[in-house]
Order: structure tokens, then C-alpha cells, then sequence
């Protein structure tokens, strides 16, 4: 406990001082920490709890700052922005794969695992800098929600085409089901609770009723998405933004301090699952490192595309903000693993990319959200959320 | 974790609307979710983590609203306090076991698990009416962890006296090693963090920086504590009394946020540790009545005489303050089931005493304390902590 939380902290400390993003720092402390160097902690039960329920209330606390109203305003941007960035991901790492010595199986496996943006990353930097409000943002979230949705359906037909078998009914339940509760949710959840909520937190008598009913809302929505087949974290920003409207600034601050004791070990967790032995041979960095520029230059060439109409800083702004890999392609990975289609050097490369993606996000994003007011150190600059 | 969460609220608001403590309701939750009875829950390494954290940022929080000089100054009739108590419990449960049929070392080990009182249940119960400065409430909190330190001491020598060994060198080591870790907290850490807390925080550029270095500082006096042989919620009391004259009003929010989200999960866990099939013979049910009983009364009448000349009231606030039992005398029972001393059915029969000595406590502690203003249903009245 002691030492995630404190080298988090400390190689954070040490990259805010070199002009750099904490949260590269607390991502480089885990994969330092973690088995393939200074091996003191080994990802654990434990651990990978304390990273979800990070993560979850990061999301939480990111939705809890965004009006469903104003994310639906920008859907039809974001649908576009999602879909062309899943397009020419999937696209652009299955030509690069078809040159190497991978299966077709194996390829379109790494292709789906590498397609869904996790927004984790992305949302950190920009919440800590104060700019979830800006339009750019709003369609980065919104497309990140869409790109769930979308990241799941390619998922569930490469894992059909792999198993040489095409369920068609299934798919459009397992497709329907994601897209259903993700608008039920979006477009009535705010509504729904701004009618119920206040009733019955004025009913209970559970001290602090507000954060504790927050709280099961939370758990609540984020068991429904992976009932839906989605991920838990999309559950939990969708409670987060059903309740944004209902919520007091008390409940703000409590949730902020949840979360920034659990985001560093979402961070450092990260890191953790990082092998670096496996990169030992030429053939695999090499491959490592040609998707690692595939999936920066397909999400910000086809993110950047669909929001072309906004304007080239925009457009930029929304493509870089797809650029993070997260839990998603790790979890999507292990699944590949875990049918024999995935071999154990393609696991590593695949985690491994979604883990520098999601690494060189940060400075990329201060770099296109430059001329907003930098991120000066200090307590309530940075974390202007709550 | 949803399950966990919502049963532990849900019961503790109907506890709270038949006027009763909603801690039990939440100790009871876990009771009927665990396997006894609903089996909706198993006891497992990710919830005792979060049951664990969850008890140690209650004392924490706890610890941030006492002045060690104030506590100091109560040491004196503390120490009194808790040398009794610890007499007349082990004295009276060693007696109470000496008619049954349990074994010398087996009557030695479950007086020696049954000694150490938890103040979590009555720090909660304390904070939430915002009762801590008290100078009963001091005194209670100071003997409690000197309490710990003799219930060391006590289990260093039972199990010498299990194993047949008797080396006194070891054991002074071990007492030493205590006590010198909680005299060294308690009297120079407020000054020592005074002197370099905010020079280090001044030039800390990482986000809430007061806030992780008070996080570090929790996990490092935690760590500390349990290396001196000292439960690990001392260190944390210890680390937030050292850090309570030195902490902004945003970082106790912040700590309150992770409190009020994971002390649940320890209430809860407490409950899933009773196994109730145990409980089918007559002689076992009849056993367990007697040591609540002894384990009630002896810290009652221990404590309370050695509080009796601050008059009557504050000798019974002292006493009943001090009854419930928790985490420490369930780890004790297992190292006792462990070394083969403890039967299954004595170590479950510990268990269910501690659970309900932590149950029972809450009603009696308002009743003592019934002439402040009572607990008025509402975030803002019931934690009035940070």
C-alpha cells in the first residue's frame, strides 16, 4: 500500500518537476515497481480492486461534472468522431499486422483489443486542468462512451470469427443490449433521478444520505453496463452524469477524496502489468513499436476527421484525447489469452501499447489544450473538479 | 461491492428508524449477507483489504480531531483505565472458562483474544455525534491504545506459556519495541511533523499535496506500528493525532470522503466472520453468553474504577466506551486456531463475543452520553468531523 501510493507520488513529483504529467509518473512508477524491475509488488486481487474502484470514481467524478443534456447536444459529432476512429484503428493494425507473421485469427484479435479508447487517462488531464467544459471535451467523453459500445460489437464478431462460427441473433442481442442501456441511461437517467432522488434522500435518515445513495447509484449503474456487456467505468460515468444535476457540492468534495486516494493505484496498476522481458527481441519491439504509431496516428486521423467540421484545433483537440488504450484492451487481451488465440509476446505487445498510448496522451493533450491556462502546481489549480 | 454497500446502508437506515445505532444494522448486514445465513457473500482478501483500510482512515479521521497534548495530559488515569481493564477482563474470563471444559492454554488464549478493546466502534459512534473532545472521550481514546499495547504484551505471553518457553528476553524486546514506537508518536510527532511537514509540502509541486503526504504518512505510521507489533489502527490514530494541528479543513473533507465510503465495508466485514452453524449446541450458546457477559461487565467495572475519580458519569462513559471488541481479538483467535490451542468452535465462539460486544456497545454508549444533543438524522449534525 505504502509503497504504490508513495512512489506514485513521488515519481509523479518528479515529472510534474520536469515539466511533465504526474500521471506518466505514477504509470512508469508501477511498471518500476513492478515485476519486471525493481519487482516489489506483483499485481494481486488486491490491487487490480483498488484500480477498478480508481477508476470507477474517476469516471464517477468526471460525470458528476457533465449535464446528459449537453453530452447529447454533441452525440452526433461523437457517434461520427467514434465510429471513424474504430473504423480506421481496426483498419490501420490489421494492415500493419497482415506484413508481420501473426494468424488472421491473432491479428483481428490484436485489432479489437487495441480499437476502444479508455478515457480514464484523458479525463484525468483534463479534469485536473479544469476543462471538461469545453466542447472538445464533451465530444472526446460522449465518443468515448459510443466507442465502448462500438469497441464491445467488434469484439463479439472477431471472437465469432475466430471460433469459426457466426451468430448473428447473438451479436445484434449482445449489440442491442449495449446501445440500449447506454441511451436509456443517457438520455432519461438524469431525468429519472432529478424525479426520485429527492424524495427519498429527504426520507432517509442514514447519515450523509446523499453520498451514500451517490455511492449505490454508482455500483448500481456500474453492474448494469457489465450486465450489458460493457465496461463498468462507462456505468459509472453515466451514473456520475445522471446525477450531475441533483448533487451538492459536499458530495463532490467526498467523492474527490475517494478518488484521489484510488486514482494513483489505477495508475501504478497499469503499469504493473507491463512484462517488460518480453521485449527482448528485435522482432517484437519492432512490432510493438509500429503499433504503437498505428494506433496514435488511426485515432487521430480518423477521431480528428469526424470532428473536422469543428475546425483543425478542434478537430486535433478530439483526436488526441482518443489516443489513450487502457483496462479495456488488457481485459479484451487476456480473453485472446485465454481462448489460445493470443500468444503470451502478442499479450505483452498489446498491453504494452495501450500502456505508451496511453502515456504519450498526456504531454500530446497539453500540447493541443495549450492556450488554456497551464497547469500550475498547487493544490487548487490542479484539481478544479468538486 | 454493490451488495455489500447497499445491504450495509439499508440495514443501518432501519436500524436508524427504530431509533437504534446504524452501526449495528451495518454489522448485522454483514451477518445476514455472509454465509450463515443469505451466503450472498464470502469473506475474501479484497474485502478485508477494503475492511482494513476502511477501520484504519476512521482512526485516522479520528485521530486528526485529537491534540496529542490534550491526550497526553489524560495518560495518567488512561493508563489506569486500561491496566484494569485488561486485569479484570483477563482475570474474569480466565475464572468464567476454568468451570467449562476448555483447556488450560485454550481458557489462556481466548482470555487473551478477549482482552483488547477496538475503539473503531466507539470512535464512530464518538465522531458522529461529534463527542471527541471530551475529556471522557479522550480518556477512552488514550487507553484504548495503551489498551493495545498491553493486549501485545498479554499475547507474547500466552503464547510463551502455550509453547512451553518462557524467554524473557524476547518479551521485554517485544514490550519495549511498543511501547517506545507509541511514546515516541504520541509525544514528539505532532512536534516533529510541525517542524518539517510544511517546509516538505512548500516545495511539493504534485496535485493536494497535503493530502498524499498525509495519505503517506497514514500507510507509513500503520506500517511502523504493526513492525513495533502494534495493531495497525494505532499507527493510523497515532498518524492523525500527530498530523491534527497541522492539516487544513479540505484535507479532513477529502479523508472524511474515503472514511464515510469504505468504514462500511469494515462494519460489514466484522459480520461476515460469524459462522452461526457453530452456534447449534447448547453448551457452545451457553459459553458464548457467559463471556459476552464477562467480557461487558469486566470492562465496565475495570475501566470504570480506574476512571472513578472523575465521578460516577464519566467512570460509566469510560467503561461502556471501552466494550467493544473487533479486529484485533478475531486476529488473535486466529493465531491461537493457527498454533492448534483454539478449537473451531472456540475460535467462532471469540468471534460472536467480539461481534457482539461491538453490537451492544452503541445503544449503551448513548444511553451514557444521552445528556449531549442526540444524534439528529442529517449529514450535517450526524458527522461533524472535518
Amino acid at each position: 500500500m505504502l509503497v504504490v501510493f508513495a512512489s506514485a507520488k513521488l515519481l509523479s513529483e518528479i515529472f510534474e518537476r520536469l515539466r511533465q504529467p504526474g500521471i506518466v509518473g505514477e504509470i512508469l512508477a508501477g511498471i518500476l515497481i513492478g515485476p519486471s524491475v525493481l519487482a516489489w509488488i506483483a499485481p494481486g486481487d488486491v490491487l487490480s480492486a483498488l484500480a477498478d474502484l480508481g477508476v470507477m470514481f474517476l469516471l464517477f467524478r468526471v460525470g458528476l461534472e457533465v449535464k446528459s443534456s449537453e453530452l447529447l447536444k454533441v452525440s452526433g459529432t461523437a457517434a461520427v468522431v467514434a465510429i471513424l476512429g474504430v473504423i480506421s484503428t481496426f483498419g490501420l493494425v490489421s494492415a500493419v499486422l497482415s506484413w508481420s507473421h501473426t494468424t488472421r485469427n491473432e491479428s483481428l484479435f490484436i485489432a479489437a483489443a487495441l480499437v476502444a479508447t479508455s478515457v480514464g487517462i484523458t479525463a484525468q488531464v483534463l479534469a485536473a486542468r479544469g476543462l471538461i467544459d469545453l466542447r472538445a471535451s464533451r465530444i472526446i467523453l460522449a465518443a468515448a462512451v459510443i466507442d465502448d459500445v462500438l469497441g464491445l460489437i467488434v469484439l463479439a464478431v472477431v471472437t465469432s470469427v475466430a471460433q469459426g462460427r457466426w451468430n448473428v441473433g447473438e451479436l445484434l442481442l449482445t449489440a442491442g443490449l449495449a446501445i440500449g442501456f447506454t441511451i436509456v441511461v443517457a438520455v432519461w437517467g438524469a431525468k429519472a433521478l432529478g424525479a426520485i432522488a429527492p424524495r427519498v434522500e429527504e426520507r432517509l435518515r442514514v447519515a450523509e444520505s446523499q453520498f451514500v445513495l451517490a455511492l449505490i447509484l454508482l455500483f448500481l449503474f456500474a453492474l448494469l453496463a457489465v450486465y450489458s456487456g460493457i465496461a463498468a467505468i462507462v456505468g459509472a460515468f453515466l451514473a456520475g452524469m445522471a446525477l450531475s444535476e441533483h448533487i451538492g457540492s459536499r458530495v463532490r468534495e467526498l467523492t474527490q477524496g475517494v478518488s484521489n486516494f484510488l486514482v494513483p493505484f489505477f495508475l501504478v496498476n497499469i503499469g504493473l502489468y507491463v512484462n517488460l522481458s518480453d521485449f527482448s527481441s528485435w522482432p517484437v519491439v519492432r512490432i510493438t513499436l509500429v503499433l504503437i504509431l498505428a494506433v496514435v496516428v488511426s485515432k487521430v486521423a480518423g477521431c480528428g476527421l469526424g470532428a473536422i467540421r469543428l475546425g483543425r484545433v478542434d478537430a486535433m483537440r478530439v483526436g488526441v484525447g482518443m489516443i489513450p488504450r487502457g483496462e479495456v484492451c488488457v481485459a479484451v487481451a487476456r480473453v485472446g489469452l485465454g481462448m489460445g488465440i493470443l500468444r503470451q509476446s502478442s499479450y505483452s505487445v498489446v498491453v504494452l501499447t495501450a500502456v505508451v498510448a496511453a502515456a504519450i496522451a498526456p504531454p500530446f493533450l497539453h500540447l493541443v489544450f495549450r492556450n488554456f491556462p497551464a497547469a500550475v502546481p498547487g493544490e487548487e489549480e490542479i484539481y478544479r473538479l468538486g
